[in-house]
């Protein structure tokens, strides 16, 4: 775990600027790949999303041909002020106890990276001082936030293949509610479901929570990252840091569930381009995310009513962004293989 | 690939024996597996399709740990009287040439196979002798089917992890919708797409022909076994040969798109309970195979929109197999790690 003393000094103005000017897509490399594609040993099309991700990938790693070899999963933990009120079903010291269970491989997400042979770090971000209480006030402070949002940037390298990003933080299905109702709109009850297993009483519990932090910050919530220091938390904010550097490195993100797609749609918010270099691994079981994804126009790739976190969907769909390499860069031509063409 | 003459002489009387003393699920295993996904260290659940694709491999492997080290990919190929019909959007002797393309390892599902590690084995059928043109009669004997059968059952042997299941047969969409139409009734426009990409034209003379075969082979569609004889081709008998065969064995299978689910089908119309050891791998985007899952009561694990069938999706989906096995054998316990339980 890098030491967080280290990052750089950032502020929200500087971030706001990069926001101003995001890399685009590398329409070149994106056309060479749909070439090719049209050329390999298949009727046009009837490898389906296989081929999109394929050319999704020369796109944002501008290359035609496109590669996962070192796939990274980066899994972002925080602590929360609101876990305090009765909004998870675990007590917030998990959050530093699951920190351990990573380190020491023993997780979910660990097997899943190691499956698939991704290099999984696990960044923890001052888990001894919760951010504040959303129901009473900010989560979090402007320099907190910039902070936090540098230190997601850092743990990006120029000349990865893909990052997976997922986070832990008992309480932050909790925040990202917040934050996506703050972003989106609509009532607390469409961004709050079970988590990590509410009963009905928690879930009426956590939509209270929703509203009242909704209310205690309703000043902030103009701005997508003033509202992300106002009802988000350091994990968030540091996931929101690391999709925009792969942005402006160039690497391609799978973003896991609910919490991690909410902190990315926060730059969404700022530009709807913002996240054309995401996909999302998966649809949660947690209800918002369905609507989180339909509003930010994202296809998810599986569906298996995942509601773990930390990052176990990303991890879980990086074999299919290998396979899509494969298909892509292994195929025959009809002309290589000596195969017919169509009839007609 | 094996001599067909050296395939041991069945009936369709001995197969229909088989199909009725089928092998049951290992419900220990799967028990046992259960209660091991409910100790991991996640909230229970919270893992989704992923801990019960863990618990239905434990049920029919019969191990509460289950495995995907040995995955198999088993692809038949056969060659039909119909495609002299102007049905598929390629000519007949691609199929021939797709065999000699997947021999020398060019095609995708030979990448989608070494990706996950999994052995591949293309098996074909008589290629010379194309069945009988079904909008004119039976496809095959009853005797040439059961022979089929047991060559499709020959390709399993004990001891297998996973078996995926393929095909390959210009014009075999047309017969798999006739088979599915013989089956499950409905019209032929119910069952009929546009396979490898007809035109609306081609899919005219698609539909006409499903409803000449309907007419042809009427009298043979009150057996299971006797429609797949009429109206199905050699490799769909020898993927319902291998389903059987696995079933026997306590193989659990990955079946790919329409034609490999259609010839499966007909297993499940002798019994419903025929195919609860197969997973379906993906949706195709045949339309047929939508209708075809519904009746079936399958949810596949990937909607990616594929329509190349050769076992391509059912090979796609084995490393979520291996993940799931992954995460139920390689995490720990909250007792193990140490992690506070539920706060409720």
């Amino acid at each position: 775990m890098p030491d967080q003393s280290s990052v750089p000094a950032a502020t929200l103005t500087e971030i706001r600027d990069l926001l101003k000017r995001l890399p685009g897509p590398d329409l070149e490399a994106g056309s060479a790949a749909e070439v090719r594609q049209r050329e390999l040993l298949k009727p046009p099309g009837a490898l389906g999303r296989l081929e999109e991700i394929a050319v999704w990938l020369a796109t944002w790693q501008g290359r035609a041909h496109p590669r996962i070899e070192r796939p990274h999963v980066a899994v972002f933990a925080g602590s929360h002020g609101v876990a305090s009120r009765g909004v998870s079903a675990y007590p917030p010291e998990v959050t530093q106890q699951m920190v351990g269970a990573f380190v020491n491989g023993l997780a979910a997400v660990n097997q899943l990276a190691a499956e698939t042979d991704a290099d999984l770090r696990v960044y923890e971000m001052a888990l001894e001082l919760p951010t504040g209480d959303i129901t009473q006030g900010p989560a979090m402070g402007e320099e907190d936030t910039a902070h936090a949002m540098a230190y997601g940037m850092m743990a990006i390298e120029e000349g990865l293949d893909v990052v997976a990003l997922g986070e832990m933080g008992i309480g932050n299905t909790t925040a990202a509610a917040a934050l996506a109702c703050g972003l989106f709109g609509g009532a607390a009850e469409d961004w709050v479901g079970p988590g990590t297993g509410l009963d009905a009483q928690g879930e009426r519990r956590k939509v209270e929570a929703v509203s009242k932090a909704l209310q205690a910050n309703a000043g902030a919530l103009s701005d997508p990252l003033t509202a992300l220091a106002a009802l988000g938390g350091r994990e968030l904010a540091a996931i929101a840091g690391a999709v925009l550097a792969c942005r402006i490195a160039r690497v391609p993100v799978l973003l896991d569930g609910y919490a991690c797609s909410v902190a990315a749609a926060v730059l969404h918010k700022a530009d709807p381009r913002a996240l054309d270099h995401c996909l999302v691994a998966h649809c949660s079981a947690e209800p918002g995310h369905a609507r989180l994804l339909q509003l930010l126009d994202k296809r998810p790739l599986l569906d298996f009513a995942m509601r773990l976190g930390e990052g176990s969907g990303a991890a879980l769909a990086v074999p299919l962004l290998k396979a899509a390499c494969a298909v892509h860069n292994g195929m025959a031509t009809f002309a290589e293989a000596g195969v017919s063409g169509r009839a007609q």
